[in-house]
């Protein structure tokens, strides 16, 4: 078995080895004997098709691609071969690899690959929302045994580690039925959310099925104790993560977009109990997406008013680029890791635009002036609800004069230094956020934008 | 005297045509007499400059341009000259109009003219965030006699109206002195915002200045009788406009820049007296920016959460493309004005990006799919504090099935149909939003990439 195993891998590693080499002709040898070999990694996530990218090798990847291979696969840096043959500027080979959007559709003349996805950003489920008045739906679908629920302890959801390949493990959401919430569901304190169903493969041949008949989403919070809460799950290696902030991030994009959803209402339904228009209680309404006052002499129920709705907090975030184009402006807070810096931020305020954001921020926190942003990509930040917005934004002035309230220092770094942090080259000068964080993903972006210039 | 008016009406006319039929001989002779014609308005505000591009005349837009005539007006349509000539296809014209940012920085390569400046998007005030903490300072100024004052009346700001020389009239935002409103200050229901200092001009020799002594700015909201607060105003052409949402969009762009920021702040305070977390009452703290609960046991003190603080609320809206690209998906609520058609839009949701709400809104209302999105512009909407994120979408199917719940009516309307709508030609199919709004302005975007494809 032993020996099976090791002649597959051995397989896998000369498959690869020649895709990196460009042996075209024991690509397509090994190809013919195992189709399965094509998507296979190697370290640090590597496929033949980023190795071929990598290095050039035009037929290679032509060969990779028309036998059917993933392009949109991503690495251990999150660069698909796309990237990594922009970014080592093989143009003719990222001609081949053209960029599509998220839904997998090539992008028309004049649009740009803006829709990047970032973790927290992937929409799992369809959320249905014309469902959520449909009361009587709502609780049929919560007594179908085919419905799924989450389960939130102290806006933590539970999940299950599966000791996996890799070294960490994966933590995946823990799905439960209706039979091991039900008495949850009967308790007054207890919060109850439709999320929605689980949404359709729209490249599949599926889309007749009628959505409604799709299995239902919830999410449930509760303040049972967490102990026996914990004996609902027959898996013993169940648990709700102490360090939320870095467990939550070790889950899939799938179960991460999930999350994002859940907790950030599951927050608001925390924080919003009551009418913040005359103090009074309110009820929840709309499958978890409204909050009506129980006042009846409340203005709040006259009209529509956003006291009665769930938050989300829109905060730009950006990386700011030097004049000379050549370098870019990090700060860091007290609290982060020695060595640490990452992009700035902060929250847009009523009645300023995000590129009028992206300016102030900068120069209250830096002093640095800004002249033209340029929106990239955005990430949906679940602590408790945020939207970053991420931009590129090119400085006008170069001094630097921090606001020690807000961070400790700014710095501006080197694109060599940024790609060395970023690709965690020996004694980097810096650490950079990991690569679930958009700061992560607007460095990687005007590295890769910049080297096309 | 009116002869003398009557001859200097002559000369401008006899300027502009003059440029508008490329007679370079006639605009300098005039200019050389009286170089104040140079930004002179005729027609729907055309300029010398627009009229030059729009006809192609290089060599006066190059005249023009050397002699300092002011390249950033914008016509009755919102058109720069920039826009005319590119929109007309005189490329060697709209080089010359070099595109610049909104703070008239030359665009770097690799990024577009995306900041276009929106009605309510000007950042009038530098908001100076950092003095929000310091009460000697804010108490200091409020004292002030430089310090103004706005003042407003169940969130409309009082305004004066002056005959000016369009047929409407100009409408302005009326200034108040600490005398007028010293008394209002002592009430206990008054609320008073810090809005910041008038922000300096970046382009005069002004940088000097220490912005913590340029005038400040106050908004203040009263309960008091609006006949008695009209007292305190010694024009008579005082008023608090009853049509509050038609007459706000009649302020000029500076106003507008204040009114967005000052009425978000301030509906915010009139729904948000009570803290939602345990539903005491709260008090006011820096400068207007937050609000703290009066209860000591309260979880909202301990950490920082956005209960404390104002509310913006991000809108998607978005201009639907038709896969064929010479169609654009509109749509119509039961309220809108008979014939008017709207760009599509709606809340984004907790946990969702800015291009999935753009999608989801889309297939809500419309049941068309969209693929590729395109973030554009973005305006602060005051009604009460929305972020409108304007994009540009493109279509994957076309069949249009309507949510009635949501709007009336969505069409694909042609190119040509939405030229002859945004240019008021003879009887159009349909009308569009005014200018001073996003949807308007989303819809000549289009206009104008689509005709450089």
């Amino acid at each position: 078995m032993s020996l099976q195993i090791s002649a597959k891998e051995e397989m896998v590693e000369k498959f690869l080895d020649s895709s990196a080499r460009g042996d075209l002709a024991t690509v397509t040898a090994l190809l013919s004997g195992a189709p399965s070999l094509i998507n296979r990694r190697g370290d640090n996530e590597w496929t033949a098709l980023m190795l071929a990218a990598r290095n050039g090798h035009h037929d290679v990847v032509k060969d990779l691609l028309l036998r059917g291979c993933d392009k949109s696969l991503v690495n251990s840096s999150s660069q698909t071969a796309y990237d990594i043959a922009k970014f080592w500027g093989h143009k003719h080979i990222s001609t081949l690899l053209t960029p599509v959007d998220d839904r997998g559709q090539q992008i028309p003349p004049g649009f740009e690959l803006r829709t990047q996805e970032h973790y927290f950003g992937r929409e799992t489920l369809d959320r249905l929302s014309v469902k959520r008045t449909d009361t009587e739906w709502l609780e049929a679908k919560q007594k179908n045994p085919d419905s799924v629920y989450l389960l939130f302890s102290n806006l933590i959801p539970m999940v299950s580690n599966q000791p996996g390949d890799g070294e960490e493990g994966e933590t995946k959401l823990y799905l439960l039925r209706y039979e091991a919430v039900q008495d949850l569901l009967q308790k007054p304190e207890t919060v109850l959310i439709f999320l929605g169903v689980k949404r359709r493969n729209i490249s599949s041949s599926l889309t007749d099925v009628n959505v409604e008949e799709l299995p239902a989403w919830f999410a449930i919070s509760t303040d049972e104790d967490t102990a026996e809460l914990l004996k609902r799950c027959p898996e013993k290696n169940c648990c709700f993560p102490e360090k939320a902030f870095r467990d939550l991030l070790k889950l899939s994009e799938e179960d991460a977009g999930v999350v994002a959803q859940a907790r950030s209402v599951l927050a608001w339904h925390s924080r919003y109990g009551f009418c913040p228009t005359c103090g009074s209680g309110t009820k929840m309404e709309e499958g978890g997406y409204k909050r009506s006052c129980l006042n009846p002499d409340c203005r709040s129920l006259n009209g529509v008013h956003n006291t009665s709705y769930p938050r989300v907090d829109p905060v730009v975030i950006m990386l700011v680029v030097h004049p000379d184009g050549n370098h870019c402006l990090l700060g860091r807070k007290k609290i982060f890791p020695a060595g640490l810096f990452s992009c700035l931020a902060g929250f847009i305020e009523p009645g300023e635009t995000i590129e009028d954001a992206v300016r102030r921020e900068v120069d209250e926190e830096s002093s640095v002036k800004v002249g033209a942003v340029q929106y990239v990509s955005c990430q949906p930040w679940p602590m408790p609800s945020n939207l970053m917005i991420g931009c590129l934004a090119v400085a006008t002035s170069t001094d630097i004069r921090v606001d020690k309230n807000e961070i400790e220092e700014a710095r501006w770094f080197s694109r060599q230094e940024m790609i060395d942090a970023l690709y965690r080259k020996a004694a980097p000068v810096l650490t950079v956020p990991p690569r679930q964080t958009i700061a992560h993903q607007l460095i990687k972006h005007w590295i890769g934008v910049s080297s096309n210039l």
